[in-house]
């Protein structure tokens, strides 16, 4: 098995042809949520869930059963230039947690039943510097653009990308620059917690590298200023609607490299929901401008796919309502 | 075994006498909460719930094992005011729905690991029209207080208390106003979808009452202008308290039965978080009244615990990163 493209524009046009949900599927959910033993609308979201969910899936009556959890780790040349609070190497080493079972995803995916696996992405090569130089060459992207397509098991039906990057805010938020518009103080934050000093150095970095490369098309941002752990959600996260799979979004770095495909073709993040809003200041500038309401907003600012893991605790509910309940006429309840 | 009190005046006393949480266990769950691997603060409310929910369990690293939800159901004398969109045999046919396993909370409840419980109270004796005569007299009140209290099983972990009760928005209303102030109008909303002509009819109703009936007590509120699954619920989350069991609050019927607590004991709700904040217009004023920020905010609508049942994956979510993850020490990773 290898991933359908090998270039950048293979990838776009890919995105072109991405399936649509299953109208009757759609409209089947539709019918059976009137019917179901509650007042009109009196699920709130959890409907609206299980409706989009169901289209998705092509059944009027869907389970949960296979959510996958997948992490991207990947290390940033622009390290050099201060930008987070913890050392590069922090990287490896939480990859080395993912690996023995001791991180927060590992808890909330087991809580949740979701499977989770990690990518390191050529740990030991960081990206370059982007305010210097493109952060990877095209072989490069489209690489961690493959690594992701591939990393989805077409058998889930559910999934939640998450990462590990230190250095991945000032990337992200760069990224959301170049393809959202707006000032790098827009879409810089404090990330893992840096002090006014290293937010001021970030919104500097973002600047430089907006004003360094031509990023007039969204996929050449995500090679410029990208890293190579959002270049394979953004893989990912388009893969799973070839596989007709529903994708929860985590944070403001998966929303970044989603918003990568936003931008690349309308309607790409229709197979996805926001899992939640982070406590980094810019996420939900970026949330409004995909037009996602969260689901969650708990003040999680982790990553890992932390936030969206938590929310599939929500998806699931939504579909166990939808698919366990029986109707007024099932159950001799009058309906009002 | 029998509830520990026979009057409402004893019932207050009990609450007087509440047990408080285990400070070694808060301190010791705040310090493990410093040294798991993760940016200090990166799960936001995730970190506040499980140091809470140590406190009460009296251990630093505590599990979620036995969630109970159980539901009261009782029948309403104000419902001849015309005071829902549903007739009053509903609540019977919802009743037997629940113990069928066809309603929203049965599903939520197995999604989330729950055992649930109903507890159908006195269906075919609604309480009397609290527009004419107090709602019940002592001796109903106390008994229901006295369901609600032996219906929590000591050896749960987690509580859920829900409701099932043709009419009883505007009971809850009544209650509302009665304990926290303002007018008629401030606490009274569509319920299960009335119209505009019915939300007229309901405030009016509340109106009347508040007028009819001496209520400074909160307890005398509750006889007043409750109901008997109101009055279950206020007994169920006090001996949640007795048996140190943290309680998810549902929406705004569940909150009204709580702000009884409240107003009766300072503290009384400290052992308690809001599940969500319900579509139930008043439910938002009600909640700040209690001081409790609400962790989801979906549009639910429904009752039944279903909001409060929802929120389970969230604390189950908490605990499993607080209690399942590793430190910075243990994981060899640099703490930045």
């Amino acid at each position: 098995m290898q991933a359908p493209f090998t270039t950048l524009s293979e990838f776009r046009d890919i995105l072109g042809r991405a399936p649509q949900p299953d109208a009757a599927a759609t409209q089947g959910a539709q019918d059976r949520n009137g019917q179901l033993t509650k007042p009109p609308g009196a699920l709130g979201r959890l409907e609206d869930l299980a409706i989009w969910y169901a289209g998705w899936r092509g059944t009027d009556r869907p389970q949960i059963s296979a959510p996958q959890v997948v992490i991207f780790a990947g290390n940033h040349g622009v390290c050099a230039q201060g930008v987070s609070a913890f050392p590069a190497e922090v990287t490896a080493q939480m990859v080395a947690n993912f690996e023995h079972g001791g991180a927060a995803i590992n808890q909330l995916s087991k809580a949740f039943g979701a499977k989770m696996q990690v990518h390191a992405l050529s740990l030991d090569t960081p990206t370059a510097d982007f305010t210097t130089a493109p952060a990877m060459t095209e072989a490069e992207v489209v690489t961690a653009l493959q690594i992701g397509w591939m990393a989805v098991d077409p058998a889930s039906d559910l999934l939640v990308t998450g990462e590990m990057g230190i250095g991945n805010t000032t990337s992200a938020a760069a990224v959301a620059a170049a393809v959202l518009g707006g000032q790098a103080a827009d879409w810089t934050g404090r990330g893992t917690g840096v002090d006014d000093a290293g937010l001021a150095r970030k919104t500097d970095v973002v600047a430089k590298a907006l004003a360094l490369h031509n990023m007039d098309d969204p996929l050449e941002a995500l090679r410029c200023v990208g890293g190579r752990e959002l270049a394979a959600m953004a893989g990912a996260i388009a893969a799973a609607r070839h596989h007709r799979i529903p994708v929860i979004l985590d944070g403001f770095i998966c929303c970044a490299a989603a918003a990568v495909l936003a931008k690349t073709s309308d309607g790409a993040l229709d197979h996805t929901v926001a899992g939640h809003q982070s406590a980094e200041a810019a996420h939900a500038r970026l949330l409004h401008a995909l037009g996602k309401e969260p689901l969650l907003n708990l003040g999680l600012r982790l990553g890992e796919g932390s936030g969206a893991a938590l929310a599939i605790g929500v998806l699931k509910g939504a579909i166990a309502c939808h698919s366990g309940m029986v109707t007024f006429a099932e159950a001799g309840v009058s309906a009002g």
